[in-house]
């Protein structure tokens, strides 16, 4: 059993956090889910709906799995350095560091992908690459694994990079079994991207 | 601006809700969400995290779409006499009705989808089909429309049935653009599904 701290703040995006959550969800024996924010309790997406922090940032930093999504909320949160300690602290004792979308743009000012491989969402790019002038941003890419680190580019990718979290701890099999419970039709390949085509990259 | 009002229930699928109002929210001049359960408050979903609910059934019914997730909660709300007076009332005066996975055993229980088409996931098939046997059940579909009623099949399935009503309601050029502000691979063609042959129907 694994446990994964997943972490919110005010603007956080929806999908980034529960698609992921609902694959790693699926398997309740594997591993055991919790969302983490700076102050306990509702917190609002992006979207406005909220969701509640089971824990605080002072109360747990113990993972196996840290988990930080991106949305709205990244442009103020790069400058929160409660939330960078923890997320530093957090990331330094997990076995795996995941994020979707601008959470790269948190992992990187903690200067956790220095001299590592990452990627982002294509419609905020030049944004994160700024927050992280010493990462190898990887521009076309669904998500990017080097070391302990999982980013994934945009929203929707951070399932696909959960599946391929799955399959590396568990084996392939499972994450497509995950897959076929969820009917969610996984892009297993890790470099299949059309939107780097289509979005203008800014 | 239409309004939605998406119940939740303890035991709600995450990506059931979380999905959906991904794809509407990125809509936010045309979309107001809400979380509406039967009291107000922290929600806990099947994957145990928590999402908070806006209103109650009994301070609001004025929707212009109603949603309705599954999860292994609709179990035990199929036998709520209360939260499905609240759906029929709601469903009544609503332009759209839309459901994911087996929230289309919630909306068949009041007798909503009586001689209409309607879909549902494949893991828990014949179980929904017990809760509605005047309806139409469509094996293989990835949603289906009939009337104000879209009923999506399993989890995943609920991100490309809101794309095919946001088509819609914008057109199908605004429903690619969402799709590609989140980075979603939309399956446009509702028949598209494959997981009807690879699930047994139980």
């Amino acid at each position: 059993m694994r446990t994964i701290g997943a972490l919110i703040f005010p603007g956080f995006e929806l999908l980034d956090v529960f698609g992921p959550m609902e694959m790693f969800g699926l398997l309740s024996k594997d591993y055991e889910l919790n969302l983490i924010a700076e102050h306990k309790g509702a917190i609002p997406s992006g979207q406005k709906l909220s969701a509640v922090a089971d824990f605080s940032i002072t109360e747990r930093s113990d993972f196996d799995i840290i988990f930080v999504p991106g949305g709205v909320g990244t442009r103020r949160e790069v400058k929160n350095l409660d939330l960078l300690k923890w997320i530093e602290k957090t990331a330094r004792h997990s076995e795996f560091v995941l994020s979707v979308c601008t959470g790269s743009a948190l992992l990187a000012k903690t200067g956790l992908l220095d001299n590592k491989r990452a990627t982002t969402n294509k419609a905020a790019f030049k944004w994160v690459e700024t927050q992280g002038p010493n990462v190898h941003w990887v521009r076309q890419a669904r998500w990017v694994e080097d070391d302990r680190f999982l980013t994934s580019s945009g929203v929707s990718a951070g399932m696909d990079m959960s599946l391929g979290a799955i399959s590396k701890m568990h084996g392939k099999e499972r994450a497509k079994q995950v897959a076929k419970w969820s009917e969610y039709d996984w892009h297993e390949d890790s470099n299949w991207d059309p939107f780097a085509a289509i979005h203008e990259l800014v």
